[in-house]
């Protein structure tokens, strides 16, 4: 059917469609946005249908044989630009992987998917993983359908990371992961020993309103781009985008908790800051999209905590803060305040463990998630073993499941591999902060004056132009000169809170 | 192709196709509702593309062979019932209109409304017709063509109206508008020379976020269901709904003038009334949609004029008002409160018109669009006779093209027709109310005590829960007795007035 096809007309062809796809996942996007910032109470239900129309139709545009025509018309010529190649390479794959799903497997899914959710939030509230238990059963049993359908080489785990995390895989991951438990556990024992800084400083009564301006006073100041974007609040922050030009990010305040808007709004700038730096004229095509999760969360948390909870930042930002806060914190000198935001400690939650104790979290996620795909774990047995893990990893004992196995709503929506993307970027972000810092030698002294747009221009220039072109591991060499070592991660760590906590 | 089809099962197919039209109209509707709300700048460009393919799908669904095959196999089954009859009528009606229209005729439409609108914007920014007039003049054109592609009985004019106003003809305005010029000019005039109450009252200072609560006060009294909606802020008030579990108003306060946020609320609030009380089980169905946009009208200026400026409502209200701005009002009566809302005079802005020389302002938009379309009248005379019938209609003189001929921006939105439902839904609103009051003979009571919701009940039973199964005039009989009269208005104006304006 292309024999009276030019390859440029051609790729204009799949270029309109993937555009008129985006725009029905970017309103799906609008329509979840506004499901969580604005929706009144009685308009779930109706918005459910909406969602569920516009993204079943986006699948359908997706995998119909005219797009197969296209691509396979596409892969075929020789006349097509490096990036062109590349995006119709992508996106053959993503096809080939979406046609292997049937109508049939798709639907119970997404039914098993709105059974798993309400369980969990009922179980949430009783705090009863009981109530959880038989919903999370089927939702294992069609994620290990799900990788079989998929196929893998190794490890059933592999074929749902792939969603994920393309290219990342169980003997990547057990490698990395029993690296950062040897050195974390053996660098961290002594400093838990030692009980750690006050912490009260971060939880006396901080003004809403002042909080959301400092928020925002810190947003421009990372270069934001507030006429391509906005922020407002939601009880969960997170980040989403409509097109490079229109990125929304979502913030919470806690009036006890002062760190609880600081460091969500900085990592979800971390976020806003690459969907802005995506390019416009790629809307729709791989060229325009993240390169991954673990690489989107490089973003987030290089500004969260290799910028955020970092001296040079705070040199400039705790004079700004303290305005804001006299009451609270003018008569608190910066080092004091320093130390307080880079605590150490073991936590019974996730989302509130510091930048160390995080990854034993993860690693807890990520051991038991996989044993669960491969058969080794059931979820009867779920729960001892989420105990039993953060007994022997952190040393707390989990009062209830609330502050244990229901903590985090992942799994209730089948997203099974999304964790480990958590550490990885934590650890691609401390390998490229410090080609960062090769590259820009004084931005140490930048940040503390507050500059951080040779930062965020670096950051544009080397990551986010790129879009999806190069997978993330090579994406890391390009930029860094090597694949993805966890030991960067270990000597900022060491450089850091070896000062903190000197032996 | 229906032989083996029960009439129950092409029904739920219909049903099904429906709501999923439904689903993306609504999803646009959000994208709309989010563009005057939060959109940031840059933005727009995406936010464009994204509608526009939302709406050139649902219509590509509206009008496809499945649709004509399931409508005519609907049409020909006796065992439908009555509200199923109606929906299938009333939907193979829309039908037949939607196949006229050609692709290339519906493109350069949509084409020539971005056009004209942008037009519209950069002359009313300069405050010079001339800069709009080439573009009005195709958009003209075009809706000429429509006409005529439509077709019509005796004016052109009667094919565009049908978009807005199903069953309306030029014939029908003109036979009313003649009975509204005639006894408004006699009533009007003597009043207009006594010069009216003191105005100044109402602009003062007003704190913005008093003047919110003061509007979510009267919203909440109002019966407007907070779970199932919600307001926020926009440059232009407007009302949508997503379902009818979902509707949002939007309102702008102005610091100087407590009216306009007032009336606007009250206003948009009996739009979202309307709205939130159609039948959800309708979702998608004409069943579960406005009668017309008159009987929309009617509903908010029901809300606006007939309660809202009536001394009942400030029975009520006035002394609340007084404890949101003792300042301003405190010392002022109830009485001189009353007078200064209700004065009346001559102005050049129809948005800001009294109820009474308001209708003078739509008659010369109604006069002149319907001269433009049947060809007695050029857009190059078009300022002319705008000027000319401000002088003859309200005595006054146009002083620049922003308060003139440019001040709306309905024609740069092709929308040549809706002029003339402002009106009607005040007369239909006149009608109502009066069917109110025979039916609830304590209504004014009721009201001057902050009970409203007797009257919300009387229209959810009379009006709402009727969508659009009956055309705007059998609705009317079937609610008051009688077709559409306009004499109850003036029966309305003579009372209320009468006593305002003694002679």
């Amino acid at each position: 059917m292309h024999a009276s096809t030019t390859p440029a007309a051609l790729y204009a062809q799949y270029e309109a469609k993937m555009r008129k796809i985006a725009d029905l996942k970017n309103a799906a996007a609008v329509l979840e946005w506004d499901q969580e910032t604005f929706l009144p109470a009685k308009g779930a239900a109706a918005r459910r249908r909406q969602l569920a129309t516009l993204r079943s139709t986006a699948h359908g545009w997706f995998t119909d044989q005219q797009m197969e025509d296209i691509l396979q018309g596409l892969a075929e010529s020789d006349k097509l630009s490096e990036v062109e190649r590349s995006n119709v390479a992508l996106t053959l794959q993503d096809y080939q992987k979406q046609k292997k799903y049937t109508a049939a497997f798709v639907e119970e899914l997404s039914l098993a998917t709105s059974t798993c959710y309400q369980a969990w939030v009922e179980a949430s509230r009783h705090n009863d993983y009981g109530r959880f238990e038989p919903a999370l059963r089927h939702m294992v049993s069609l994620k290990r359908q799900e990788a079989e359908l998929l196929g893998y080489q190794a490890h059933p785990y592999d074929a749902l990371l792939d969603d994920f995390e393309k290219g990342a895989t169980v003997a990547m991951l057990d490698r990395i992961f029993a690296e950062v438990k040897d050195a974390l556990q053996q660098f961290l024992s002594p400093i838990l020993a030692t009980g750690g800084a006050e912490e009260h400083l971060l939880h006396q009564s901080f003004d809403k309103d002042r909080q959301w301006s400092f928020g925002m006073e810190v947003l421009q100041t990372m270069g934001f781009d507030f006429e391509a974007g906005r922020q407002d609040l939601s009880p969960h922050p997170f980040t989403t985008s409509f097109s490079s030009q229109d990125v929304r990010l979502t913030t919470r305040v806690d009036e006890q908790d002062f760190g609880n808007m600081t460091w969500s709004c900085i990592h979800e700038g971390g976020h806003g800051l690459y969907e802005q730096g995506l390019p416009a004229s790629a809307y729709g095509l791989p060229a325009g999209e993240a390169a991954s999760l673990a690489i989107h969360e490089s973003q987030s948390r290089l500004w969260e905590n290799n910028v955020g909870r970092g001296r040079a930042f705070w040199r400039y930002f705790y004079p700004v803060l303290q305005r804001y806060f006299p009451e609270a914190f003018g008569g608190v000198e910066e080092e004091k305040f320093y130390r307080a935001i880079n605590r150490v400690g073991p936590s019974l939650i996730r989302t509130e463990a510091d930048e160390l104790t995080y990854h034993f979290h993860i690693m807890i996620r990520y051991t038991l998630e996989k044993s669960l795909i491969d058969g080794t774990l059931t979820t009867s047995d779920l729960r001892d073993a989420w105990q039993q893990m953060y007994r022997q990893y952190l040393g707390v004992e989990v009062p209830d499941d609330r502050r244990g196995v229901l903590q985090d709503v992942h799994w209730s929506h089948g997203s099974f591999g999304y964790f480990p993307t958590y550490s990885l970027g934590s650890f691609y972000a401390a390998q490229f902060y410090r080609a960062a810092c090769r590259d820009i030698p004084d931005l140490d002294t930048q940040v503390s004056q507050g500059k951080l747009l040779g930062l965020l221009e670096w950051l544009r220039q080397h990551i986010h132009r790129h879009g999806r072109i190069y997978p993330a591991e090579v994406l890391c060499e390009k930029v860094t000169g090597e694949k993805l070592q966890f030991r960067y991660f270990m000597d900022y760590v060491r450089a850091k809170y070896g000062e903190l906590y000197p032996a």
